[in-house]
Order: structure tokens, then sequence, then C-alpha cells
């Protein structure tokens, strides 16, 4: 049995003084080299679900025997989740700038060369605890900078400052309409057969602003440069980017498969004691090349027809495209589909659209895990 | 056989200079006695299911004998449509000014005791005449007054200057999340049994700023004023609200289904020639008195329990509210129920809510049509 | 030397879990039987000037002697002040329903015959003591009713129960590009002689869902239907709106002008032990009905050619507007101007506008007060 | 004199079917051998005074000799002119994805090694229209994607097909609320010598998604390639953006004086026939690493003291935080400053910020031109 310790961190402040804060769970590790971990949701405002995967995670880790370190930040961006426009919650992008919440992160750009040379001569435990403070001291640096830092990037750099310290990094998101995928850089690509989640998407090893890269890419850097000068070992840490259904749901049954799914890929990772198989389903992968986005290639309206997580063959409809504007014309009801079978793996929400919208995004060549 | 005509009307102009304009679709029908008809889809920008209904609607009744004229106005407020804010439609008030789209309609306040005076000398239908031109005088004239008004008021106008001109008014809307209901005034209750639609709000014969209220309420006035002078008729116009499910969402066999009841409902007034019978289902009716706002007692992160459109028993769950911040306390997970049986009919779109959210509407003491 | 006690009050709680709380400061008078007095700012997020007014009022109290109790809630509105979208703060309505934050007042709608009837034989000052329970009463039993309010309607309720505590209650808020203007109910015309403020729009004694008709239309209400029964007294409630100039705009040196104004009227009324007296200006007033909204008469860009607080002649121009869509059409470039004199007291913040945007606020038929 | 000849451009399609269109407008120049212009205003919705110099500078060159082709292109991105969110223009990034508008413009990433090798053999003249060419054809194949492209991109790539076509390319923006100043490109300082603007800022020969750098990087980045294989030619391209004051403001006067420096600099370059002298004014420049953001350093209410355009000393007050939440405490009012000499060109448009927003970015190191 494990208990989990509360407290807070404060990540901002808004307009009329209130502090920004995100509550924090610790689980406290019993033993102190097994691996530790970081898990947050909740950054893009409308993606709540990962909140609720938090919740039932908690509850089923309260049975188990935790080993290593484990802290836990739902609701992790008050800001985005506190913004509504009209119905719904407009927390992909922060509302002055546009700049979306998940692009804010800090890019080390670490200069190896000159840093391996002043740390090489340490043993590998040694020279990962040097250079796990070199990223968190940048971090904490850039909340200080004379001229300030921006609203989002200080939201940004204080998670991941929090991520950095861990060796396992879990960020739940959820797509707009969408079944569950796994963003899964290519040199970890055996973690994605434990969590609870079909579809997996391989990304390269390199920076585009988001969290897993954050976390990973510094590491895989790292590994990359020994590597070249003789030394070699395992990236020291994983990052993963979990996208858990739809956004604006909270499904707390379904929440519990995909805690059941962490906790396999924890227990293989030995951070808690006892075994913990994956669910028993096909896995499937696709390389962030062959993911597809499909714009409208003309506005109306929409008629999402490919379900998400369904293989599609090619030629059967994607979507119908209806233009009351031009009803008796050829153009008035339109059936779209693709040239190639994929698996639809997310569509966008609204039911009418701009030219140019992204309507779907589709895996293509999708290979078995 | 029949034909539709298209149009388009001007209903105001955007910054940039480009017109604000609504596709019309007319059939003419073959018999002048026959009731007139006005149709509009899509005032309230999120809600498109209509239009898919009125794309059914027309090509259906091109195989029909229309008896009497139908105006069909899709997409019926161009600016609200086209609002977007994040990845949903922001088309329920207008972006300037926070009105709500469909509380703009003119009240006519019409001086009964003068324009009787002047008028009851006329037959009925001279009479009804007579009070359709001024009413459509009436908000002809908003249209030019010299400091001009609001571009919510003139949109509204513009189309209740066209419905003015129908014997049956049928606006096609959709809730958030919603099964599908139809708002009916008192006075025209048979009406409900025509629609394919289950549940019916009986609502007073008063006007409250919307489309219906707006098109029944002069008539019901003159109607009920007449009545005073021992003069009785009919009230000669009828107008509802369709509330078809959720918002965001195009479903063409759904359109289907409803455009055979509307189908239906023409048929039993005489406007197509054939008989068209209505669909064969339960139908149940709520006054507004006892259709029930029920708003987040507190704020968090919510799972809807209660599916739309099925019977709950007191007591049983309608919302889960989770409280991420109270992990480890009682408030951290809470099940809300209500105190009576009732039927939900639409939730929230968002699973994430202040406190004071309208999370349910939900009828109680509900009965059979 | 007067000293002032901060206290919290709680109006709402966000998605995330923070407590909605606005800061409250009150002076504590030496003389029970003085009039008592609340001033809230930023009811509307955008109109924050009233928050430096209250600052400055704040200091300039702690140097007199305070004779009546007087509350303070700067940042009135915590959600509607925290709401941007882009560089603006969209905080004139609720962001989720589109209702204006200041028509969410409470109608108590009292049953003055009844209530009168039970209570004629007390005393005025007794009468005044129930009547002013009873509306408190009446509030506080809207925060508990079972199926919840809304998000805005308990923070203005929760607002006006405090305001309803109080003799005199003063609103401050902005217009959006606006010159100094005071809305004051025509009983009260008196009053108008000792703000800092030009302008004054003379409103009738009814409820619309703003602040100060919620906080004077009861008394007015009980006032009126004594004097039917015979029993004459002053209406014992004072309330006003201030609208001072312009929104997005913090001007400590002009706010300095409007706090000694309001400690004039305030001296007037025997709040403090000193004699304050008003700025020696011109002050002018206009009838509700006199006060004239013009409207986009199309589409366009805008030069705003008249000075807010300035008199316009007839025929001199009001507004450019410039299609640039038109550019060697006479409608190009079109002077508009108005066919009365007038003083332009308000126009709209943006440069560019949709047919129908209410482009100025006029007052005609002025008066000197 | 001179005639415009006017036409239309679509860029995009919304959801109800209407189409997105630019309005041209076209000077022939009677010399083939002139440099041909290209100008669009108004792509970020709330920065209109664009137009308004185009329209003074359309009136102006139809008195003039116009030599070299002119293309005008105001009102550029009709869906960001037309987006409102309460009383402004959201108009900085798409609503639906955050993408700034001004950000969306087609790296060409020409393969320099390959394209030389295959027209080195041609003449300066003709090596040039081969570039051109392919510029142009690159940006229409973007147009028809088989899986299309996103709204932002259509409409930039759209812009950036006419820029390719010029010789000069100026780009008409505005700041939040700013002085006039000048982005410039390095290899191109001289220019910043005839606009009517003080203030010019000297940034990098490299592309960061603006139209200005869309326009001459290409072009700098031949001319590099080719000087490094010994074959020196001048940039053929051209291209600025001006940022002309603040946004949401139409000033006819002050577009004249505008107008006027476009023109000074036109003539210079040949592109009118007559001599048109560049405005007598001091004119200063700063690096780009020389301009500095200042990001608020806690949340609170603003008044911005040190005034765009004049010289602020160190030390002296750049913004007072009013923290009403504080009041009684030290931190109620604190004075901001900066602790070296700068000139300040723009401040945030709010007057209450979250911690980080952008106060003001400011000059420093600043030089004479």
């Amino acid at each position: 049995m494990s208990q989990v310790k509360q407290s807070n961190i404060q990540v901002g402040e808004l307009a009329t003084g209130q502090a920004l804060t995100i509550p924090l769970y610790d689980f406290i590790g019993s033993n102190a080299s097994a691996p530790s971990v970081y898990i947050q949701a909740n950054v893009h405002g409308a993606e709540v679900q990962g909140n609720a995967v938090i919740y039932q995670l908690m509850t089923l880790l309260e049975g188990y025997d935790v080993l290593g370190n484990i802290k836990l930040a739902p609701l992790a961006n008050p800001l985005g989740i506190n913004q509504k426009s009209g119905e719904f919650t407009l927390g992909r992008f922060d509302p002055i700038t546009g700049v979306n919440w998940n692009r804010e992160y800090f890019d080390h750009k670490v200069d190896l060369t000159a840093w391996y040379a002043k740390h090489q001569h340490l043993s590998n435990a040694a020279l990962f605890d040097a250079y796990r403070e070199m990223l968190v001291e940048s971090c904490q640096a850039r909340l200080t900078l004379p001229f300030g830092i921006t609203t989002g990037h200080r939201l940004a750099v204080s998670l991941q400052s929090m991520a950095h310290q861990a060796d396992i990094v879990l960020d739940l998101h959820t797509g707009p309409k969408s079944c569950k995928h796994l963003y899964c850089p290519e040199y970890d690509i055996d973690a994605a057969r434990f969590f609870s989640i079909p579809y997996t998407l391989v990304i390269p090893n390199s920076f585009g602003g988001a969290m897993d890269e954050a976390a990973f890419c510094p590491w895989w850097q790292l590994t990359d440069f020994a590597a070249q000068q003789g030394r070699d070992f395992e990236v020291p840490v994983s990052a993963f980017t979990l996208e858990l259904a739809s956004q604006e749901r909270i499904d707390l049954a379904d929440a519990l498969d995909d805690a059941n799914g962490i906790l396999a890929y924890l227990s293989h990772r030995g951070v808690v004691r006892e075994k913990v198989e994956p669910a028993n389903m096909a896995r499937f992968g696709c390389y962030l090349k062959d993911y597809k986005k499909f714009h409208a290639p003309k506005a109306g309206l929409i008629e999402y027809c490919a379900a998400v997580g369904q293989p599609l063959i090619a030629g059967e409809p994607l979507v119908n495209i209806l233009r009351m504007d031009l009803y008796g014309t050829d153009d008035a009801h339109q059936v779209i589909s693709l040239p190639m079978d994929c698996v639809p793996i997310l569509h966008f929400a609204s039911a009418s659209v701009h030219q140019g919208t992204e309507l779907y995004k589709v895996m293509t060549n999708v290979f078995t895990l």
C-alpha cells in the first residue's frame, strides 16, 4: 500500500492577481534505484480525459508497492482549462498570442561538444546526474530572466523543469474526435507494446516544441554524441504522448483501462514491484512520414463517414460535403474518398468547415507492432 | 413532380464589404388556397443538422405534388455559421454584443384595440390579409430606420419578414448534446403528433424573442382579441421550433427521418396532395414550467451519466463531478442525482465546467401525447 | 485618519476548482446614523479605470474622518477580467452564454401590496430596515436554490447582496471610447452636480437589469407605493453608474479627479465629516429618450471624426467610411453626418465594422444641469 | 495621369460557401524595364491603417506618370478582418488553429546547387526571370496539392504568388499601440531613408515566416550563392514591412503622409517618372538583436507611462502596475523602469495583464541612419 502526498506549484498569475496553480501528487518510491516518473494531463484545455486516467492510476497505485518516485500533475494548464468560448474550451493555444500551449517548451540546444568534453570522465550514472542537473538549472534560469518570458513559456518551462527530474515522462492528451494513439520516438518503439493503445505513431528523435520531445531529445542527443565518441549506453530517458480518444469527454471506466495500460508499462520498467500484464490486443504502428493530413478541398457541411480507429479501404467514403448554396447542381452533395487504404485516427470537431480545414488525419502503410 | 427555384437574400454586410447572403429555395404551390410554409435552419451557427433536413426535404418534395408555396432558407445566419473559435463554431450569439441570435426578433406590440376597430368589418380572409400585410410592412420599416438597427436585428427582421408571409413556420435548431424535441405553443398541441420527434415542450402563447414566438404571437393575440369581441376563429398561423438532436453534427440518414416527419405534418395540413403518415412512435409532452435547468453546484470535470432521451429514476446518477485538486478527500469524486423522476433532454457540450454552468435540462411530470 | 480593513468574498469557482474571489475593503464609519456606501468597479472586464479611482479614493479617505460605513469592491468580476481574446479583454458578457454581466442582477418584483400591508405599522426607520432585510435575504436565498443558478447570476446576486446593505451605491464603469458620463435616475437628479462628470443621462426609475437599477428600483417602488397610500418619504437609497471615460485604460492622475468628485458627493451626503466642494465645471443633462444610437448604415473602415464630449453641429462629419472594394466609385469614401446638433458621448472601439454596428451614442436636446 | 484597373482574387471559401476574395488594383506601367511593385495591407485583421495608405497612394498615383507595374491588395485577409471578438478584431491569428497569419508563408528552401548549375549559363536578366518563374510556380503547385493545405497557408501562398512577380514588395502592418517603424533587411538599409518612418529595425537576411522575408530571402540566397561562385549582382528584390502606428485606427491625413513616403521610395527606384523627395525628418536604426521585449514581471493593472516613439532614459517610469488585491502593502503600486536608455516602439493594447504578457518592445543601442 502506497500513499500520495499533495502539494501545489505556481506557474503564473492572472490579471486580477490570482495565482495560477497546478495540484501535484507524489508517490515516494521505496527503491532509490528504480526509475522515476512524471505524468501530466490537460495541457490543452479541452483534453480532460487524462485527468480521469490520473485519478484511476492514483487509486490503483495506492494498492501497489511503488518502487520509483511518481509525480502526477493533472489540470496542468489552469489558464487553458478555464478559458471557455461558447460552450467549449478554447484551450489549444494562448488566447492572447495564438501559440499552441504544447509548442512552448524550451529547446536546450546543448553545446554537447563543450559539455561532453568537460564531463566525459564521469561514470554513466554521474554523467546522467550532471546532465539532468544542467537541464533543470537551464529551465530554472529561464524563469528569472531580467526581461521576463511569456505566459506560455513560463508554464511550459515550469512543467519541463519537473519532467527533467524523471526517467519516464508521460504527457496525456486527446485528439479532437479521435481514437487512442501513442506518439513514440523511434528509439523506444518496444514501449508501445505495453499501453492499452492500438495505434502508435513512430516519430523521429528530433525537437518540434512538444513536451515528449523536450523531455527525450536532449537525452537522445547525448546518447548519440557519446556513441560517436565510442561510448555506448541506452537513451536514459523515455517520453511519450498518449492521445486518449476525444476531447471534452470524461469516461471513468475507459480511464481505468488506460490507467492499467500505464501501470503495465511502469511495471515493465520496474516502477512498481508487482507484475502487471499489458492488455491482450492488436497494436499497429505508422511512421510520421506516412501520417497524412487531409484538408477540406472546399468549404461546406461535413458528414464524417469514416469511423476513427477502423481501417478504411481506398475509395470508400471519408466524408460527405453538403453545399446548401448549390442545391440542384452536382456540387450540392459530394462524396470524398482517399486513393489509398488507411486508418483514420482523428477528425475535426466541427461539422461545418472553411476550405483548408484539417478534416482527418489518417495512418497509411500501417504495420503490426 | 415539383420544381424548386433558387434565389438569394442579402441580410447584412461584412467589414470587408462582402454581402451576407442566404440562399433561398421556393416551391410554388399549385393551389392558391393551400397553406404556405416557411422553413429556416442554422440561425445558431453550430446547429447545422437542419440544413441536412432541408436538403432531404427538398429531395422528397421534388417527388410530391406541392399545393402550397414552400420557402426554405438553409444557412440562415452566415455570420454566425462562419464564426469559428478554436475547433468549434461560436454561433449562439453575436460575437460583438453577446446577444443570442434567436432573441433578436421584433416584438410588434400591435395596438389591437386600434387596429381591430379599423378592420373588424372585413371578412376573416381579408382581415388576415390586412394583418399579415401590416406585420410584413412593420418589419420592412425597421430595415430603413434613419439611425439604423443592429447587425443581429437586421438579420432577424429580414428572416421574420419572410416568415410572416407564411401560414406555417418551422425553425430548425439543435441542442448542445441533445435528443430531439419540439417547442410547441399550447394552442397548437395536436401538431406535435406528426413530427418524428419524441418529446414536446408545451410553451405559453407569449413572446420571448425567438422566431417561433415572433411568428405565432401576433396571430394568437389577434385571435384572442377577436374572441373577446365575440368573433371566433382558429389561430391562423402555426409556428414551431424543432430541436433536431445535437449541434456540430450532420447525419444524412437521420435527416431523412426528420424530413419525413415534416412532410407528414405538411401533408396533414394540405401542403402536399399526397397522404404521408406520421412515424409510428411514442410521443411525450411536458409543460414549460416543468422543464428544469440543473446548474453545476460546484466546478469540476463532468462525466455525463444520464443519456438524453432516456427516462431517469429519482436518485440515479446524473453526473459524476471529478475534482483533481481534491484527490484524497470526499469531494474528489461526487455523484449527483436529482430528487425526482425526469427525462434528460440535453446536456452541456464541455466536460469541464465552472460553478453555475447549465449541466442538464430535464423534463419532469412528463405525459403521453 | 481612517483605516481600511481587507477581506475577500467568493463569488464562484472555475473549472479547475480555483475560487473566484473579489477583494473587499471596508472603512468602518464612526457615526451609525451616517449613510453607508457600496462602490464596485470592473464588472465589465475591460473597464478597469474604476479600480484606479477606488485606489485613489481609498488613499484620500485615509486622510478623512469617515462617518458612514464604506465598502469597496474593485476587480468585481474576476472571470470577466481574466478572459482575454487576442490582445483585448473580452469582458462585456459571459463567454459561454453571451449574457451581459451587467444584466444579470435580480429583479425582486416585490409584492408591495402584501409586504406593505404587513409592515405599514412600522416607523420609517423600521420600515426601511425590514425592507432592506427582505431584499438581502431574497438574494441570499437565490444563492442556495436547489437546482442552482447561472455563473453570471451568482456573481451578480453576490454583489447585489452587498449593495442592498448600503444607502449609496456607485457602480464604476467606462464606455468603449468615451467621455465621462453618469447614469442618474430621475428622482435623484440633484446628485449629478457633485461628481466630476460633465454629462448626465437621466434614466427612468425602472429595472433593466443593471446594478444601479437593481439597487434603487425596489426603493423607488416602495416610496411610490407608500405615497399612493398617503405616506410620503424620500427614496431612501441612491444608486448611480459612473462611466469613467474609455475602457482598457489606467490613468492614475485622472482617477484622482474622479475620486475627488465621488468624495464631494459623499461629503454632501454626510459620509465624511469634512466639507469637500465639487469641481467647478459645466454639467449637462439629457433624457434617455434623447440618447441616440447610430448604427453603421453600411460596412467598411471607419475614421471616427467627431470627438467624444465635444458638441457637434448638425451636418458636420461624424465618421468617414472607407470602402476599399469600391475604389473608383462614389461609394469608396463617404462622409456621414447627423441631421441634428448633438454631443457624441462614446464610439465603437474598432475601426472596421459590419453593417449595423453601433458606431456612436450621442446626446440630443442637451440641457444645462 | 495614370489609371487603375480593378479585379479580384479568390483566396478561400467560408463554411457557408461564400468566396473569400481580395480586391486588387493594378496600375500598368508605361516602361517595361521599370521595377514592378506589390503592396498589400491588413493581413492582420485589426491593422487597418495600411488600407487608408493604399487609398491615398492610389489617389496620388493617378496624378503621376507610372513607369513600373504596381499591384495593390488592400483588405488582404478577409477572414481575419471580419472575425470580431467583442468590440475588437481578433485578426492576428487563425481563430481555429492559432497560427499567426503572418507566419504562414512558404519557405521555398530552393536547392540552389542544383538550380544554379542548370541555369548559370543565363544572362542576369534571364537568370532572374527563370528564378522568378520557379518561385511563382512553386507557389501555384502548393495550391493544388492532392491532400490540400491549410486555410492560412492557402491565403499566404496566394498572396506570395503575387508578391513574387514584383521587384518591390511592401507589406503594410501596424503595431498594437505603436509608433511607426520599418522592418528592413540588412542588405537594403539605404531604402530606410525614403519612407516617412522614424524608426527602422534592421533584420537579418533569413526566413522567419513573414511576407517580407518570404519575398526577399530566396533572392538574397541566390545572390549570396552566385557571389560564392564568383558572380556578383545586387539582390534583385526589395521587401519591407511598414508598421504604420497603432491598430484599430483609420487616419486619412496621416495616411497621406505615409503614402507620400512610399511614393518617395518608388520615385527613387524609378517606378514613377516624377521626382518625389522624402520627408525631411530624423531617422534612426536598431539591430534586431537590440530590440527587446519586456514581459510583465507580475500580473496587474497597467498604466503605460512611456510614450511610444519618445526616447526613455534608464530608470524613468515605463509602467505603473496596480494591484488592487494588495492595497495597503508595498506591492499595491509598483513603478517599473528599465536599466538602459531605450526608445519604446510599441506597447500592449490592454490595461490589465497576466504575468508574462509582452508589455513593451523597446529599441536599445539606437543609431542615426
